[in-house]
């Protein structure tokens, strides 16, 4: 965990009616802390995003039947066209079961540090072997799943396209290669705000203008910084004052889970606010709805800053500015199942 | 309820190596009973399939928002990628909840003479306003369902456009109409059956043609014929003889519950065979998984046919031939939900 940053850029505001002047300034100033999401995929070390392998995990993604119930997909809870979320609390799954946090979006993950929110799989191939096997969420095997893919002929041929020249293209690691290449592609480009570091004054208003400087000003792009304004690091929840169980629930203390280190209880994840306006509730728990009230938490929180509504204001109104062009995704065809196929177990 | 048809045709098998003389009277017998499915959506008698109320429909037709858990869709049980259902015995609801039937499709449902197993939605506008409401479905009422529309300025655009010149536009009642509008473009044309009918020899192979004979002698066409192969009237599960309680549970007595005539006991609307390779599970129990069975179970009950298994082979291939061209849907991106949205509650 890094230590939280003094915000480098302690100016005051600099805004009068949105001369060139100072847009070049704030331009200037807020590429030190942010870059615009790419128009493409990235490249990723461990995968190949061939087209193959991106329809391939497609078809992954929105499949129910890689659950035990043949409800749930990846689709589900990470859905495309609600910003990548469930809009829920915390995600429903097998049994309506709640799981305990709530689902983080895949949109633009793939520039996460890592993902999850206590940042427990390094990419989104490992992420992807997690809720399928959660109890709470798909319960299912990856026996199970292998065995539902090698049992439909449409994913027979898809596993041989994406994986050339493997003896034995259909395993659980290139099940979750293959939704990691489909979800590199889940990517936001063209936000206002990324139109605006790239250039365009006219792109984001006075209000955004002097969200964005308040949202540097008090310390908010000390963890959220980077291609993703977050997600880069780790932090600890209540750095100067922690929120009520109510937004911070005791019994999930983060990190310390997975590090075991005392330093990580309670920290998690700084969240990425790419397309933020898009993704309530918020928080790892939920339990906040208003955007307005969740930059207050975390001004108080992790700031010891009392914003004025005003402030509030504009800072939400720079949020609003993060939100890209929204993947467009053709709903796979799925193939048909036969009589092989597991049967779905839902009860 | 029409009575069972004898076969018009009773013709004895007249394929020896698919010569174009026999192509051309199998074609001409099957268009005594069948019609290719158009390539564009129907003109609709109450409703107007105009470019901005198909694309309202399809949001609302995707939206989890649409429940009261925030869970389900129409898609959810509907799915476009699974021939437009969910692939289980019955669909899970609201609580995890089996639902009591198994979940039509609604991929050229706009064909059907009515909507649901037992045809109590005279269209598809109807139905969309049942399993919204349905407790072991999405659990919603009309009046939640209009606040959450009305909540979303996304929404608000979307009614006003696909009604215009309406002083209030966003209803329950346009609700249906936007989805019955959009299901109205789910239609499978040229499936390999249909290019056949349409004068393409080739298209189907001699096992197919077989079994499209078959089909017709055996008397499956008396009642499966029409546009979607079924789907055209109601008839009683069991004329000849009744199957066993687990294929017919005793307590679902169908178009009974609708028309509360004795005659109806057990009667169902004839299931639509349109793309059936791709429903599994089968009949409106959903508990036969394997096509074979099905049509083994269809010539034992309705017919009192025992047919060999070729014969079954041979039909089944035919019924093969009935998948068509999947539509291609781009998933909607959904309107952003605001502070007075109502919140999901799926606990």
């Amino acid at each position: 965990m890094r230590p939280i940053l003094t915000p480098a850029f302690a100016t005051t505001l600099i805004l009068a009616g949105g001369a060139q002047a100072d847009d070049a300034a704030l331009r200037s100033m807020a590429k030190e802390y942010f870059e615009p999401i790419p128009l493409q995929a990235p490249m990723l070390e461990n995968n190949v995003i061939s087209r193959d392998r991106v329809d391939l995990g497609a078809k992954l993604f929105f499949d129910p039947r890689m659950s035990r119930s043949g409800l749930f997909s990846c689709q589900s809870c990470h859905n495309v066209g609600i910003g990548g979320v469930d809009g829920l609390e915390t995600s429903v799954g097998h049994g309506w079961q709640a799981g305990p946090r709530n689902a983080p979006t895949m949109l633009n993950a793939v520039f996460n540090i890592a993902q999850f929110w206590d940042g427990r799989a390094p990419d989104l191939a490992a992420q992807a072997k997690g809720p399928v096997q959660a109890g709470v969420e798909m319960n299912n095997t990856p026996d199970n799943v292998v065995a539902t893919l090698k049992s439909m002929p449409g994913y027979v041929e898809g596993f041989d396209a994406a994986f050339p020249g493997e003896s034995d293209p259909i395993s659980f690691d290139n099940f979750a290669l293959a939704i990691e290449a489909f979800e590199a592609t889940l990517i936001t480009p063209n936000s206002r705000f990324d139109q605006f570091l790239m250039g365009q004054d006219g792109a984001i208003s006075d209000q955004e203008k002097n969200g964005l400087q308040l949202f540097v000003d008090t310390g908010c792009a000390a963890c959220h910084a980077g291609i993703n304004v977050g997600g880069q690091d780790y932090y600890p929840f209540g750095v100067v004052e922690k929120p009520g169980a109510a937004v911070l629930p005791e019994g999930d203390k983060g990190r310390f889970a997975v590090s075991e280190t005392a330093d990580d209880e309670y920290v998690f994840r700084a969240a990425p606010l790419r397309n933020i306006a898009l993704t309530a509730p918020y928080f790892h728990s939920g339990k906040v709805w208003d955007l307005k009230e969740a930059v207050a938490i975390m001004a108080n929180s992790q700031l010891g800053a009392e914003l004025e509504d005003a402030q509030i204001d504009d800072i939400v109104a720079f949020l609003g500015t993060l939100t890209g062009e929204q993947p467009e995704v053709v709903h796979p065809t799925l193939p048909a199942r036969t009589i092989n196929t597991p049967k779905p177990a839902p009860m």
